[in-house]
């Protein structure tokens, strides 16, 4: 049940992105963030589901920072809902501990894009969740599934290796 | 800070209503809930925004109850966003303690419409919350002011007195 | 992608479970619910993530009507955090579309317990999303794993088959 | 129902406070923030009662930046629930626009704290909402209201004016 710890070193050019030993030496783009009153429950943890709320931030910041903002993609007439997703828990995150969102995409597929996860405890770093979503991509208009878009594509491979 | 008690007496006819002595025996619309754990938050009783979303429960039973559901008046061409709003907290609600959630239109104004809220606990009738949403009619396409809609104007007329 | 359908057929004597052709005949429960504005997201949809709280819904309403709330296990001095969860999309619900959840509780483990989901549309009869959530028995003051407590076995029990 | 424009000049010392012409020329502390797709709802801005998280937000970005987290308040012994809150709404904030949120703190009085709130859109200055929240202050282990605990009072004197 106690994953590996996830021991990300910093890109040296650039400190949004980290390699981890865990991972064979990945790269993971990550954000930080702290959860607010609003995320915990009366366990005095944050609410499970509310992790999907992370994992939401870093990839809208992974976007962000790699090539355009999602609400961009959506501009251009795609949409990318989640098809499908998974989570596992470890350590709970307490109301306001800092957290780092570590955020990368999984090799592309024709129609299909999936993100992984893992949020680690911002002062002990210790893995407090993983997961994925895999998104398929639509067109907005019809809502037919189509090919993975141009400035996601750009997204992919600016991602660094 | 201790108000009144709210002690609704069920409407024989129809249980759905109550007449409440403390409000000059109005007449109030009662929608049944419990929160969830997703609704508390880490001091352990129901995270204060959450009680909106209570609100809303109240007024989409009210609405379907009476006349027609929301999704029908939007489907209409209208919608309703809400343009104020005041919330006052009595005693907390902890994780699946039962609430009565009372809702009452307010008289109607042009181009507006106005909801009073009375929260109380299902088993000791303490007053929960109050509070009020006012919502101001738009056109869906144009997004302009516009005189309530008439599937609105009844539910006004259908409200029990 | 397309799931085969699920098709409940009421228990003749408790409708609040059906057994389904699909999952070769077993036994449901079964939850009703609505989205409400709160629920959806800016593709006018229900947003990924409040599946998870309409599962907490069916998982709660399930314990209630079998055996003891939910709140009474936590009272007993046990809690259930979820270690795991995975869901599936297949149609999107939309605003106050009638939702049937159903749940039902996987054969039991010594210290862990998993309810297993199907919500389908309530008009429609398609299968919206499906999923299970993994929960591990703790001891409430110690947080240490334990065996499952007593009411919870009784409730497996009381399961109609 | 239009507001005058809200026209923060950033102090030249602190660009985290900001003085107003609008307000007389009071100081707010301000926070930058993005709705997600969780924040939106079906008719594609933020859903209402989620401009109380950015409150929130704003709120504990404050207290972290002029003198304790309001973690360290409560692990002091103290709490501050909401007793009243009240929201006007202006221009709506769709998904990923920018926002900064200003936060101020009202005149303190004995057992109670308001902190008042204006959110404008980071690229239009347009005023999205304005509101306030009122806390009590609360010994933790008893739940009994009680004087402004010390970390608060030096928040207030902290302040800029």
């Amino acid at each position: 049940m106690r994953p590996d710890p996830f021991q990300p070193e910093l890109l040296s050019h650039d400190e949004r992105f980290a390699r981890d030993a865990q991972t064979g030496r990945l790269v993971w783009h990550r954000t930080f963030s702290r959860p607010l009153y609003a995320d915990t429950d009366r366990s005095r943890v944050v609410y499970h589901a509310n992790y999907l709320r992370f994992f939401e931030l870093g990839r809208a910041t992974l976007m962000r920072d790699l090539s355009f903002p999602y609400a961009e993609v959506e501009a251009n007439g795609y949409i990318y809902p989640i098809t499908k997703l998974e989570l596992g828990f470890h350590v709970p995150l307490h109301y306001d501990e800092p957290m780092w969102i570590h955020t990368r995409p999984r090799p592309l597929e024709r129609v299909r894009v999936t993100f992984d996860y893992v949020i680690i405890h911002g002062e002990t770093g210790a893995i407090v969740c993983k997961g994925y979503t895999t998104h398929c991509a639509l067109r907005g208009e019809t809502g037919r599934p189509t090919a993975v878009d141009p400035h996601t594509l750009k997204m992919w491979e600016r991602f660094p290796t």
